[in-house]
């Protein structure tokens, strides 16, 4: 039974009002630029001319991918836990830079491939240890799909409850980018050859060998054309929470920030879903994946940060957060002209 | 009597070391993109595996500018002053992102047409109530460009000994792009209409009217080419005492975040003066006005942002600010592949 999602359409009726906010703070007219843009969407999302942001969380969904066998990715499966377990100990990059600005964050196990030790910042959600090889069968059933997504809007709404009113998705997972490249192909129609990059960094040689298996992959499953069939037959467990994720977040109201590449795809399938998913969201960064660029075009997103950076992890969003914050806090706290007495 | 400033080369013997930290933290080979680059830049300068930023000041040199009775600017020149109260009431656009980083802020009359009143964050180094018009004369004399010059240089040595090791320069004075876009006309030698642009906000026949008023300036002063004659014909004393502080504080090995188009082109004198300034440059963005980008290329610089602002007051720093702190966080804390038990 397919999850059924409701996401409100912005409340437009706010929008001349906020413009003229803006508009009326100490500065020649728009030459905040992005920041200006980012204030009314901001605004319009919580319908408010004084939006906050509230106890901004990052989830990072793991899960693993029986892909990985057919040898796509430059690191080891082992990897992916390894990488939980670092999260956990504050020593990755989202770590660090969640601890620089504050951000709370939440590891989901997703459908890690080992037994996690459990720990008060980690969430148990698996579904399976582990995707199946998409090259011989679909990487999971309908009824796990829809398990996930459900999951996936579980965690969001727990964070919602607690207070959060803005919220990032990440990703850890070796292999996923086989998985977002079968989905932006698919659902994209643009060539494989342009959804597929080099991950954690392949060399040419293994970067045409991820083609050539994920063709064959393609040839596999030519049946798989709806969102939710591609999702289930390509998609990973982290991959299909992040959707749920997506679809929740909208639903309540919240401002989402997109990481890169793989949370990108996800967010692609979820604006398959439901489009309105995207007037929710803040696009943080253009990473140098092979792809994401295409994928950002697709979403007539502007992204706020283009740092080549390639890491997922919800890294991206965390480097871009304080832009958000300070969009909040150009439209609650500069002057306007008068109460300035500056002359315009 | 021309200033002297020795800035130190810096040493390269960290490289190899600084790399090889960068390399062992757990993230695939150089996915923190420019991050990556920033950190390496920061450990040079500093001499060290794990740099600091430490008490971040932003400096804004406000002065007003004789030509602008020659209508090329869209505000009138009221404004600057307006603008240093409004920046000393917390209520401007660099006073709100200063706030959020928590980003020390001061003002340096450098020049104002008004009598200002005294401030505790209010530095009185005026050198005159504005400059002549270089439309019909030298905006200054070089007497007053090297006072300015020094001034610039005193303050930024009074942040250093109170112990901050990073700093950026801001400005304000309306008129002040007619003096930047002749500055970089003039050294860097590219035609001076992709020099001018529409400042706080000129329409099209106000462009016209300061290129038309620009060139007749230009005609008016051939024999000034060399970087300080350049700078006291065309400048501001806004703009001649960042020139001084951009050495100055290359001279104390400080970090420096430099901001837009005239914060730029004050580092464009200063290059010009001496090439190793520029090791020590964080760029902050690239601007929307004309030229910035041009004047980026000159530096063979990559700006960390790209939000189309185009407002001076230092404000690209203060919003770049937190990815110069990730940039060292991460070097600082992140774990290696061996601390956190990851395979690679």
């Amino acid at each position: 039974m397919p999850l059924n999602f409701v996401i409100p359409q912005l409340n437009s009726t706010l929008r001349a009002a906020l413009q003229t906010k803006i508009d009326q703070k100490t500065k020649p007219l728009g030459s905040l630029g992005q920041l200006e843009s980012l204030a009314l969407q901001v605004g319009l999302c919580q319908n408010s001319l004084t939006p906050r942001l509230n106890k901004p969380c990052v989830l990072i969904f793991a899960g693993d991918h029986g892909i990985v066998e057919s040898g796509v990715s430059a690191y080891p499966q082992t990897v992916t836990a390894q990488m939980v377990a670092n999260f956990l100990d504050g020593g990755a990059a989202i770590s660090v830079f969640a601890r620089q600005h504050d951000i709370e964050l939440l590891i989901v196990d997703a459908g890690v491939n080992a037994d996690l030790s459990s720990h008060p910042k980690l969430i148990d959600a698996k579904i399976d240890k582990g995707t199946r090889n998409f090259l011989t069968q679909p990487a999971m059933t309908a009824e796990e799909c829809t398990k996930a997504m459900q999951a996936g809007a579980d965690q969001v709404f727990r964070q919602y409850e607690s207070g959060c009113n803005c919220i990032g998705f990440g990703e850890m997972g070796i292999g996923n980018t086989s998985s977002a490249a079968m989905l932006m192909h698919r659902l994209t129609g643009l060539s494989l050859v342009r959804c597929v990059g080099r991950g954690t960094g392949l060399n040419d040689g293994q970067l045409q060998h991820k083609l050539v298996v994920l063709q064959r992959a393609l040839n596999k499953h030519k049946d798989a054309t709806e969102p939710l069939d591609v999702l289930a037959t390509f998609g990973g467990f982290e991959i299909a929470m992040m959707v749920g994720a997506y679809l929740k977040a909208a639903e309540l109201g919240m401002l989402i920030l997109v990481d890169g590449f793989i949370a990108g795809t996800a967010l692609l399938v979820a604006s398959k879903l439901h489009p309105h998913v995207l007037d929710y969201c803040v696009f943080s960064h253009v990473s140098s994946e092979q792809g994401h660029q295409a994928l950002l075009n697709q979403f007539n997103a502007k992204p706020l940060l283009n740092l080549e950076l390639r890491l997922g992890e919800g890294s991206g969003i965390a480097l871009a957060y304080p832009l958000l914050q300070s969009a909040v806090v150009f439209l609650n706290e500069m002057a306007t002209f008068a109460e300035a007495g500056v002359d315009h």
